[in-house]
């Protein structure tokens, strides 16, 4: 006889929807019956730039050890963030992603009865970690769609054990500055483990957005998460990290699956982390491709949330999803953000010249008819 | 002030040991102060042979969408997997490696004040990830070092949610055959899932081992576990499976993260799953190498659990630490399992010829002194 295994899954499973994926280039490429290069996505904040060649000779020059299992320690890529990062390896734990840093994190300190504090419109993979280990979420309202840091000290209570902080926010780009970082640090309870996720701090760090590793010694109760799915262009690979105090890393590596990184993203993540000149250019690109689109969008007299990343979310006003559909049949994938909170917005990643152009084209073409 | 978050885990983790990974080439060849060529590594049961030319090509194929996340959906090596194992897509679950599969069971079905069987000397990763979640063991006494079924079914309580079994099981070697699959499936109660482990199965199916996907159709409460990391040769990439009935499989997609395999890993295993000429080439290897042990441990005088893996455990019936540490000392790196209860063995991964040979010689020269 036939059992019902919804039914037996543990509750905060249960209830769980899975992440939405940015619409893969062959799915619609498939529905549309045309050529995936006909295709132009800006949906997934990907690097539009393509590998870096140093990374792909790092890549080849592994592939010979392929039927071998990944140095599970991770010695060289942490000993390589450890002296960049100047922080001990002890302090290190990578992930498969940083998605993989958050789902650790959620599953070591969050339990039924204890709950996480986080913004809304703040990145889903917090609320799926945390309901994935039946911990509850404290969703703290945004304040012109950037985080209210002074609210989300205040929903911190007794079974607080987590707080995530995105700088900048995805799928936001908004963000805090130094002072504001400090400021919260200094009056977050020492029991609560502050997830500061730096995913796109190569693009904004500076004058207005601090660097999360110079606040590591003085708050213990803080992680930085960051990842090499953005600037450093890896995100097939899957490699993330955090930092943290030896205590929390040796707590978060006791969750990890023993070979969660395998090992051409361990090569590749090595030799991307030392391409300086691959990170500057992308910087630049994006500087560039954002006065791009914020000027189309002035253009076609839209607004849109000033952004510190690697993409934008404009605002059409009115419910954003015909709008999707519409760029969807003329071969621009761009990501819906309704279930963000943010029905009215779209939000698009910063492309090439030419992937922009090609976008602004298809938009102003769509907004004519839908 | 600095806080103690180790005592802020959830108690589960707090009591977690890591798996204890085979030692990397590269760690023992730094320790030795040696090239890592002249190392053997019999250590992490992976295929010897190599990467396969087409599984190469492949990847090579797929470098230039680096930047690109994956397909979170695995559709192209699902579509296929679902073709050669005759189930529908929706049975099938992807995994960074069948760890992750393992993983993502306990965290679906497992939790505090329920239970899992499984037997003594199964693999590691059955009690990790059962105590990560905080649930209980029920752990049954091996027969000969192979599964008391009988002994399994009886552990079998109320709370009592998931059965691990491995055929043939790691590190033992042991297995169990058609009839007795058969007779124990039919006799597990319908809300008790069992998860049947299936990694070494390329190496072994046949008149004495049955095929677990067999049963999928008349048993819902079954799980068949595979991986790309033995046979295949794809251990560096992490990629495994898990084909279940369609529910079971939506329960584990809703727990698993939206990018756990890397594209390269699925490019990869696309091409491996029809690589039959590689698959044979390697089970040829495989029981060549493993009649090549069997003879240099019976001129040893040693005596051995016979074995349907691609490795062998082999009994000195004295404690095997010095051995093993005196094997590194000769830059041959095999496996201890006291961990697994088994003091007075090593498990040996099959190699090609010559690193059997290899192995075999610096074992009587070792056993001379030792």
């Amino acid at each position: 006889m036939s059992c019902d295994f919804l039914a037996l899954a543990v509750p905060g499973v249960q209830k769980l929807s899975p992440y939405v994926t940015g619409k893969p280039i062959d799915e619609l490429a498939r529905e549309l019956g045309i050529a995936p290069a006909d295709i132009t996505k800006l949906a997934s904040n990907e690097n539009p730039m393509g590998p870096s060649p140093r990374v792909l000779e790092a890549i080849r020059s592994e592939l010979a050890e392929l039927t071998r299992y990944p140095d599970g320690a991770g010695y060289e890529l942490k000993s390589r963030l450890a002296r960049q990062c100047g922080v001990e390896m002890a302090q290190v734990t990578l992930g498969n992603g940083s998605n993989d840093i958050i789902d650790l994190v959620a599953r070591a300190y969050l339990a039924p009865g204890l709950n996480a504090v986080y913004s809304a419109h703040a990145f889903a993979a917090y609320p799926i970690c945390t309901q994935a280990v039946g911990a509850q979420s404290h969703v703290v309202p945004a304040i012109d769609y950037g985080y209210d840091l002074e609210g989300m000290l205040e929903a911190i209570d007794e079974n607080t054990r987590v707080m995530f902080i995105a700088n900048p926010n995805n799928p936001t780009g908004t963000w805090f500055g130094p002072q504001a970082l400090e400021q919260f640090l200094a009056r977050v309870p020492s029991n609560v483990l502050v997830v500061l996720d730096e995913a796109y701090i190569e693009y904004a760090e500076g004058d207005e957005l601090p660097n999360g590793l110079n606040y590591l010694s003085r708050y213990p109760n803080l992680l930085v998460s960051r990842t090499f799915s953005k600037a450093y262009g890896l995100a097939s690979l899957r490699v993330g990290y955090a930092l943290s105090s030896p205590q929390v890393a040796d707590v978060l590596n006791r969750v990890r699956q023993p070979f969660n990184v395998n090992s051409l993203a361990l090569a590749a993540a090595c030799v991307a982390l030392e391409d300086a000149a691959y990170l500057a250019e992308g910087r630049r690109i994006n500087d560039a491709g954002m006065l791009q689109l914020e000027a189309g969008f002035r253009e076609l007299g839209l607004t849109w949330i000033p952004s510190k990343g690697n993409f934008i979310a404009v605002d059409f006003g009115r419910d954003a999803a015909p709008i999707n559909a519409a760029l969807l049949r003329e071969g621009v994938i761009v990501r819906p953000i309704g279930g963000y909170g943010l029905p009215t917005f779209l939000r698009v990643s910063i492309g090439l010249p030419e992937e922009n152009a090609r976008f602004l084209v298809a938009l102003k073409k769509v907004l004519a008819s839908v």
